[in-house]
């Protein structure tokens, strides 16, 4: 049976919680398949997740291989396939925890970086589960710049091969998932030499383990790099080369080649190198980022209906601690933000859509803002959200200290996020390089990308508001955001040119504008989101139930921006310090009315309970019940501790000294 | 060898590091005396924490309960005392990973709350380990809510016992240290009932386990509360009692005794109380926050001048990560804010020791004060260093999220530091209830504690700086924190007021002025540390050298705050954007000047290799040897595992139909 409490909070919706889960879905059918999907994964017990909490490293790594080669199994029974519409709702049930995510990266660079005939020997091979492949990429001492890479790839003229080798300590692989303890084969990146000469880095498969035995090849050092916050079912791993040498054809030849006479070809362009990345770092952010928030959200909201804790009003019973003003303004702007990421997430998925019909048709002028914005969202995105789900951890006490209450999984996983796929302040700055080409072109009546001629709008000094009223309306803020953001970065931009006027030279001058230019360009990605979230509110006026709480929401989460970084509306004036009591008045009174429909907004995310895997975030609320449940299987309980025998029982009995 | 890169750094110290470090330790015995406690914890391999971060939660424990029995052998053989001067640095050498702490409140609690008698039977017995005791009063259902609490024990005249229960799920004991799997006794907190009539909240002691066999007492179910994001060490507990009886003597009874025919007598003022958990979260800042701090930084500084990453400079060497602005900004406000919480935690630390000489005077004028200091800055403290240790552990990338890096159990146990000894929003707000009190009767003239008279004082309005040079100057910076924590609290008391006289009731009125009140107590802390720095500073005057960089420091850790929360002191124009835009020019140019003493800074803490437990924090700077090695130990690189012959094996010889 539903906690009363929390089941009260759901018979007051302002809108149907069912339309609104169908219209994120893209549709009722979606909907109806992703539950289809969700369900028949989470039958099979197999992929059951009961002891997620209780397992070793080494027992998360099993379970993660085992549901990986059952999976297969399954997509086969299912007729699932890896390229259908299926795998993102596979993924969410299974919530990542999975093995071989590497040899799905393995795939793709040889699709994208090997020649049409190492396509045709690889692929099928790879497919079917003949080799385990893994991406070698990262070095102990070598991360985001790439060019600082040390493996060498020397290639031998008399035998047709190159020989690798991991030069010093520095230079050893570490990190790549699925290399530890599982691929047979691995992508491994190194500097490539001819004749002495260093032509840069490039791809080689290497075979590192048997295909009969799975020891380790001539020449391999390998294993596992150890214990980490999460993801301990991958086995990220270490890797030392000494002399290991690989046939010529074994270098991903797509865009160069060494031929039989040591002969180096390039051909195409290399660019496209990067849309991988950017391909990679859009879909992280839905499936790595925007997910586990909704999901905290579920939990940490859920629970604040069923806590009880003081007394609002004396003589009453104790009061829900959603109802009190600083648990719903830590919650409610987390909430918010989950939607608006939901949204930019779309935004960014369409505008890669439609630069990759552009560069099927050769036109690559769109990569440079991809880039930039694949970077920026991807690092202003997993930071927000990393803060969010600790808040939402934190809101949930002591008890959202505890495993069982599936937070602190969310957080660690979500927090490696900020590191991966580019460190989040290196990205930042390579938006900022983006977004200072564009100023300078934009002041000087150059054409540039549409979503950065706002560059050199001209906008009002001062912002238009005379009452809390006005702060609800998205034209106020969105303005507000967009005059910040191009203030920013064209205060950064003349700091910058003062400095090289001044005589800094061109690279220290960089570096003293650096802290702004992260700054400026966390406060694009901010204005971007802001306006997208309005702009998709506008277009739901056939749904006025629903659109009428998104665009509560969009209010929400662009007032709570305004009260965080107030410095920066403020600085210049365009906002008042009496405007920004304004502010503040509405976003303190938006979190009121939003809180009324908190529980049908998360559970209009629909996630199931074996989904959230979480003691105070279930459906029917039981939480102390299953707090309780829960600890009974931890291995903790399962018999006396033989501390008990060793030490407690000697010093109880004193016989200590005897020791 | 120390790495070249470290070595370099701690040429040009300006000042000498082990004056800094027995200056910090309170005088060059001190810092004797802590060596030789260390080194004797060190030396000892039971001590050891090799193995900590493969160790499995049973593991952590049965180490925590090993190392706990044998640090009483090794007290006595050394002759250290409980309350000795040493304890804290034991403590310190073991980084707390200890069994038996909540003894330690259980003694304290009985020698607060218990009648001389209660004292005479018990201490003897807790202190020579003939029981092991615990502390219960937080429940499943109930934490800081005191009052909420559901255990009852009811009083039976005709057996002269209290009968105690737990009358549904959420009344479980919930969370209580040492009680899981360990202790005999614990001290229960429980609503008294005499004759049917509720006389509210006392202690009992009640025992629990067999001295005997360690089996549960009649009527007691008990067990571990399962997997915690840390303190796996601790077996936090679970606690249902079913008719458990106890004696009449075994409620604590120096404030209150239920006489033998039911009568209850209440004796002098239980506002002492608070005074306990004042001392708890006085000390605890300086045990398991600051110290966690100082550690992270040392790790992440030392890191950061050995990892080197891009170019700074075409055709040089890769750059020191430390070299780049970004980088400074993320590490050396936490350093600067490691030394003012270390500075606050002594002004503290001061102020309840003249407290307590107070009260043993009968005089209990400073309580209020007193708790509403240790509540907010236990709480501004917690929230703060979390987030410097999350800072930390990011400017680390990949590494810093290895458990080998010793940043993810830093971070994983101050991140509780918010939650327990009060959830950190009820502390700040019963802070701002003291602040809004003194405000109210300061602006009637009325007496206010001395450090609260500010609230009345007359300042500028402006702020009187002229350029950026100015902004290193103390009395400018104090004083526009001081103008920014009463203009804050004078606007939300002014908030309040006008709610209340608009009709509003005075609870909800309060209710919607909580997330201003928050901020306002937290401007107040704020205030108080700077304010405290620069006074510490000043009295340096006889260490020039020591005197120059602590001021460094103050400037910086100022002006970080002002930069990072530009919005509450831009807001009625007390610094105006142009005077901002100078703050940010003198905080940039700081993190110039400290970085070059970063290392030595920290290498004044003066941790030892063993206490950091840190491949890439180690004073010798063998960072990638050291990770290397240390994943040679994890439990993933002692077998193959057994997912090869059950699940890979079959996937690769293509025998996966016939599982």
């Amino acid at each position: 049976s539903v906690n009363p409490d929390l089941a009260s909070e759901r018979q007051t919706a302002s809108f149907s919680v069912e339309k609104l889960t169908a219209w994120l879905d893209g549709g009722a059918e979606r909907t109806q398949l992703r539950r289809a999907v969700v369900e028949a994964i989470e039958r099979d017990p197999v992929f059951s997740r009961e002891n997620q909490y209780f397992q070793s490293q080494n027992e998360s790594y099993e379970a993660a291989v085992r549901k990986a080669v059952h999976l297969q199994k399954k997509m086969h029974e299912m007729g699932w396939t890896d390229d259908g519409p299926e795998f993102k709702y596979i993924y969410r049930a299974l919530s990542g925890d999975l093995a071989f995510l590497l040899h799905r990266i393995f795939i793709r660079s040889i699709s994208v970086l090997g020649s049409d005939k190492q396509i045709a020997k690889w692929i099928p091979l790879a497919t079917q589960y003949q080799l385990i492949g893994s991406y070698a990429q990262t070095e102990l001492g070598h991360g985001t710049y790439l060019q600082g890479l040390e493996t060498t790839a020397v290639f031998d003229i008399t035998t047709q091969e190159f020989v690798l080798n991991t030069p010093n300590i520095s230079a050893m692989k570490w990190w790549p998932g699925d290399m530890g303890r599982s691929a047979t084969h691995t992508v491994v990146f190194a500097q490539l030499y001819i004749n002495g000469k260093c032509y840069g880095l490039h791809p080689f498969i290497v075979q590192i383990r048997s295909l009969q035995d799975h020891s380790l090849c001539p020449g391999i050092t390998a294993g596992d790099i150890g214990p980490k916050m999460n993801f301990e079912h991958i086995d990220n791993g270490y890797l030392m080369l000494q002399n290991v040498r690989v046939p010529r054809e074994n270098m991903l030849s797509k865009f160069c080649e060494v031929q039989p006479d040591g002969t180096y070809v390039r051909r195409g362009s290399q660019k496209i190198n990067y849309f991988t990345m950017t391909t990679v770092r859009i879909s992280l952010i839905s499936d790595e980022v925007v997910i586990p928030l909704m999901k905290a959200c579920t939990i940490a909201i859920r629970y604040s209906v069923v806590r009880r804790q003081s007394k609002l009003k004396p003589r009453e019973q104790e009061a829900k601690i959603l109802d009190y003003q600083t648990q719903q303004e830590k919650l409610l702007p987390q909430l918010a933000a989950a939607y608006a990421f939901y949204f930019i997430s779309d935004y960014l998925q369409e505008l890669f859509n439609r630069g990759y019909r552009e560069i099927q048709r050769k036109n690559f002028d769109m990569l440079p803002e991809l880039h930039a914005f694949s970077s920026g969202f991807k690092a202003m995105v997993t930071q927000y959200s990393t803060s969010a789900v600790q808040i939402c951890l934190q809101a949930c006490g002591g008890h959202g200290y505890s495993l069982l209450s599936g937070l602190p999984s969310l957080y660690t996983k979500i927090f490696a996020s900020c590191i991966y796929e580019g460190e989040n302040t290196i990205l930042l700055l390579q938006t900022a390089r983006f977004l200072i080409k564009c100023f300078m072109a934009a002041s000087t009546g150059q054409s540039v990308p549409p979503s950065v001629t706002y560059l050199a709008a001209v906008t009002p000094e001062k912002c238009p508001a005379k009452n809390k009223l006005d702060f609800l309306s998205p034209d106020i803020y969105t303005e507000a955001y967009q005059h910040m953001a191009a203030r920013l970065i064209s205060s950064t931009a003349a700091k910058l040119q003062d400095l090289i006027q001044s005589g800094v030279k061109k690279h220290d001058a960089w570096n003293q504008c650096t802290v702004q230019l992260a700054q400026a360009a966390k406060a694009h990605c901010h204005y971007i989101t802001v306006k997208n979230f309005a702009e998709t509110v506008e277009k739901l006026e056939t749904q006025p139930g629903i659109q009428k709480i998104m665009k509560h929401l969009c209010d929400l989460f662009a007032l709570h921006g305004i009260f965080s970084n107030a410095g920066v509306f403020l600085h210049d004036g365009y906002i008042s310090g009496a405007q920004m009591d304004m502010v503040t008045a509405s976003y303190l009174d938006l979190l009121a009315v939003i809180r009324k429909d908190a529980v049908p907004l998360v559970d209009a995310f629909d996630f199931t309970d074996k989904t959230l895997n979480s003691a105070l975030g279930s459906y029917d609320g039981q939480v102390y019940q299953r707090l309780y449940e829960w600890a009974q299987k931890s291995p903790t309980n399962k018999q006396m501790s033989p501390a008990y025998e060793r030490y407690l029982k000697p010093l109880l009995h004193k016989t200590l000294s005897k020791l």
